[in-house]
C-alpha cells in the first residue's frame, strides 16, 4: 500500500496554518526574523512540539537543541528515514527559508497518523538549529553539532551580533549542555539513519524561470573562497605614461576575470558544474583618481561546484592564469588563500528514485544543483545517504519579499511522502 | 652669428643657483609647495623679476599676475618671441615642474646680455600663474585669463582648499585685477607673438627608460574624461543563479574594459596616438560582499590623444561596444557625460627645426607627445605657433622626488637657445 500521497489535503491545508502561525508569531519590521537561539526560533520549536504532542510523536531534545520527532516504526531497530531543516531565519528574511522543510515532515508525519499506519522503521522529523550564518559565523551550526563535529572554538568565538555573547553562552541560556557539544560528542549516528531527505525553497530563480514548481537535486555545490585576492602593479600618470611601461592593475584584473569567465564557459561546454562571482572589485578608494594608473586592485572569488575535483583543478589553473598575466604585464596577481567547504553529494539511488517518481506522478519538476549550502551536505558528508528536494520561490531567499506558494508546496510535500513510503515499503537493504 | 649655444657654462651655473633658491624657499613637509596666488608662487615671482632688474628687461604685470620679462629686440614693432612656464607647484610637489622653463628663458636672456647682443625682435619669458588643478579647479588659469579665454564662472566657484577663499579673491588680494578678467579683457595678442617655447621636465617615464637627456615633443594631447561611467545590472545568490540568468555587472565592466584595451591596441598598430586609463573601478563599496553577484560597478576614463578626431571617434566606438555588451548581457552600461579637453597641436615646423637643431648639435633627443596638459596648449589652440622641449625626469612629476639633472637641463637649455637664435637670424617672416 502505497497511496498516502494520493491525498494529501487535509495536511497541506495543516501546512498553510503551521506557516500562518510562524509568521504571524515572528513577523518583524519588514520580514520575519528568527534568530538562532533566539525567541524565533524557539517559537517554532514550541509550535513543531505541540504539533509533535498532538500527533503523539516520540520527542528528543539533544545537547545543542536540535529537536528530532519521530513516528516510531514496527521494528525500531531498525535504521531510520529522517528529513527536516532548519528553523531559524536570517534577521528580517522570508517565512520559507528553512520551515518549509521542517513543515513538510510534520505535515507527512500527520498524514501517516491519519491514516493509522505505522511505517516499517522509525520516521524522524529533524528540527536542525542555527543554520544561517548571520548570527554566529560558523556554518551549519546545528547539524555539526549532532554528528560531534563543531569546532570547540566556534562555541566560543562566535558571538551573536545582536547580543555580543558567545554560542555557548546562547545555548547554555537555552537550557541546552554547549560543554558535551565542545567534547565532540555525537547527538547523531550516521549508522543509524537509512538516509536524509531535505525539501527546501529554492535560493535561485531557476524554476520559476522554467515554470516549474519542484525540483530534484542532483548535488549541493561546495566552494573555493578567496576573500583577499590582490593585484599590485605601479601607480602612474595617465597620459605620460605609453601603454608598454604600464603596469596597470586594473587592465591586469580585468584580463584575469574575463579570462576566468571564459573558463567558466568552457567547463560548462564540457558539462562540468561551475558557477563563478566576482562579488567585490575595487581600486583603492583612498587613492585612486580619474587621472592616475590605477596600482592596486582587490577582488573576491567565490567559485562553486557539486564536484569539489573541478573547484581543485580550476584553483591550479587560476594561479597559473594570475601567474602568466602577472609576469606578462609586470603586476603580482596573488590569489590569497581559500576556504574548501565541500560539495554535499546527492545519493544517486534517492535522486533516481525522486525522477521516477516526480514522473509517475504526474508531478513537473526538473533536476538542477543547490547552488546553496544546506545542512542535508553535513548529512552527505557524515556518509548518511541523502537527498533534496526545492520548492518554486520568487525573488530569491533571505530578503522579505521571498514568495513560495501554498500549491507548490503540495507539489514538494507529495514527493517527499511518495519516496519515504516507497523506501519505507521495500526490503530491508 | 649663431653661437650662443655653444657657450652656456655661466648661465647654466646661474640657473642651478635659481634653482637651489626656489627650493630653499619654498621647502614644505616632504618636498615644495607653491600656491597659485600664494607665497611659494609669489617668492618666485620676486626671485624672477630681481633677475630681470639685474639684467635690466622691460617687465610687464597683467590683470591676472602673469609676469612678463623681456629683452627688447631692434625692431619692438615686430611680434615677439615668447618662452616661459608656469611658477606654481602641486602641494608637497617637485622643484622643477613649470620652474625648470622659466629658468631656462631667464639663463637664455643672461646669455644674449652676457653677449652684450640685442635680439632682432622682442623675445619675452612669460611666468604664467596657477597652472596647477591642486590650488583652483579650472586649467590652465594664468595662462587663459592673458588671452581673455578664463570663464568668468571660475573666479568666483573656484575655491583654494586651504583657504576657502574663491580665485578672484586671491587675485585681488595680490593685487591683481579679477573684474577685467572676468571681462574677458585680453592681455595678450596671438598676433603680437611670433611663437611660443615651453620647456618643461618629462611628466612621464619616457626619457629616462629611454636613456636620452632631451624630448621634442610630437603633440600636447588632448584628452576625453569620463567620470562617472555605470553599470546597472541585478545583485543575486552567488551560488544558486545560472550563468545565463545572470545580469553580473562586474563580468560586463570587465567586458568592456578588456575591449577597449583591445581597441587601444588597435589604435597604436594603426599608428594613431592614444593613451586609455580606467583610474577608479568599483563594486558598491556599501552593499558587495563575496557571495553576491554584483548588481553595480562604477568606473572612471581618461582617453588621451594628440587627434581630437581620434578621440571623438573612439567616443562613438566606446557607445556602440557599451550598447552591445549591455544587450548581451542584460545590463546597462551609461558612459554618462564626458569632458573634452582640446589637444594642443604643435607647429610642424618648430618641431621639424628642433629636430634639426638636436642632429646638428649632437643632443641626443627623442620625439614624443605629451601625455599632460601644458600652458603651450593655450598658446597652440589661440594660434600661435608653438613647441615644447621637455627634459628627462625621474620618478615623474607631481612629487617630491621628482629629480632632474643639471646637465640634461643644460642640454634643454642648448636646443632651446639655438632654435630662438635660429629663429630670431631669419628673415622676416
Amino acid at each position: 500500500m502505497s497511496d498516502l500521497h494520493l491525498d494529501l489535503q487535509p495536511e497541506v491545508a495543516l501546512a498553510g496554518q503551521w506557516f500562518d502561525h510562524l509568521r504571524q508569531h515572528s513577523r518583524s519590521r519588514l520580514g520575519v526574523t528568527r534568530a538562532s537561539y533566539g525567541e524565533g526560533e524557539q517559537m517554532a520549536h514550541d509550535l513543531m512540539r505541540r504539533i509533535a504532542s498532538d500527533l503523539a510523536l516520540a520527542q528528543r531534545l539533544d545537547a545543542a537543541g536540535n529537536l528530532y520527532l519521530t513516528l516510531p516504526g514496527r521494528d525500531r531497530s531498525l535504521p531510520s528515514i529522517m528529513t527536516g531543516s532548519h528553523l531559524d531565519s536570517v534577521p528580517e528574511g522570508g517565512n520559507y527559508d528553512g520551515a518549509a522543510g521542517v513543515v513538510a515532515g510534520m505535515a507527512m508525519l500527520a498524514r501517516w497518523r491519519r491514516a493509522g499506519r505505522a511505517p516499517q522503521r522509525d520516521i524522524t522529523v529533524m528540527c536542525v538549529r542555527a543554520e544561517e550564518l548571520s548570527w554566529f559565523p560558523a556554518p551549519y551550526i546545528g547539524s555539526r553539532a549532532a554528528f560531534g563535529q563543531l569546532e570547540a572554538e566556534a562555541l566560543d568565538s562566535c558571538r551573536r551580533p545582536d547580543t555580543g555573547r558567545t554560542l555557548a553562552q546562547h545555548m547554555a541560556e537555552a537550557g541546552f549542555a554547549p560543554d558535551r557539544i565542545r567534547a565532540g560528542e555525537p547527538q547523531l549516528s550516521a549508522e543509524r539513519i537509512r538516509c536524509f531527505f531535505e525539501l527546501h525553497i529554492e535560493q535561485g530563480p531557476v524554476l520559476v524561470q522554467k515554470g516549474v514548481p519542484v525540483g530534484i537535486v542532483t548535488g549541493i555545490r561546495g566552494n573555493l573562497r578567496y576573500r583577499h585576492c590582490h593585484v599590485r602593479g605601479r601607480y602612474g600618470h595617465a597620459g605620460a605614461e605609453p601603454r608598454e611601461s604600464r603596469q596597470d592593475a586594473v587592465l591586469a584584473a580585468v584580463e584575469f576575470v574575463h579570462r576566468l569567465e571564459a573558463l567558466w564557459i568552457a567547463h560548462e561546454t564540457a558539462g562540468k558544474d561551475l558557477v563563478c562571482t566576482v562579488g567585490r572589485f575595487h581600486t583603492d578608494t583612498d587613492v585612486h583618481t580619474m587621472t592616475k594608473i590605477p596600482g592596486e586592485v582587490w577582488f573576491t572569488l567565490d567559485v562553486r561546484s557539486e564536484d569539489n575535483a573541478v573547484l581543485l583543478e580550476l584553483d591550479r589553473e587560476l594561479r597559473r592564469m594570475a601567474e602568466e598575466i602577472g609576469t606578462q604585464r609586470g603586476v603580482g596577481i596573488d590569489l590569497g588563500p581559500y576556504t574548501n567547504a565541500l560539495p554535499g553529494p546527492i545519493d544517486r539511488a534517492h535522486r533516481n528514485r525522486l525522477e521516477a517518481l516526480a514522473r509517475s506522478l504526474g508531478i513537473s519538476a526538473i533536476s538542477l544543483a543547490s547552488g546553496a549550502g544546506h545542512d542535508a551536505a553535513v548529512f552527505a558528508n557524515c556518509g548518511v545517504p541523502t537527498a533534496m528536494i526545492f520548492v518554486r520561490n520568487e525573488h530569491g531567499s533571505h530578503n522579505p519579499d521571498e514568495a513560495m506558494a501554498l500549491a507548490d508546496f503540495a507539489q514538494g510535500l507529495r514527493l517527499l511522502v511518495a519516496a519515504v513510503e516507497d523506501i519505507d515499503g521495500r526490503a530491508l537493504g
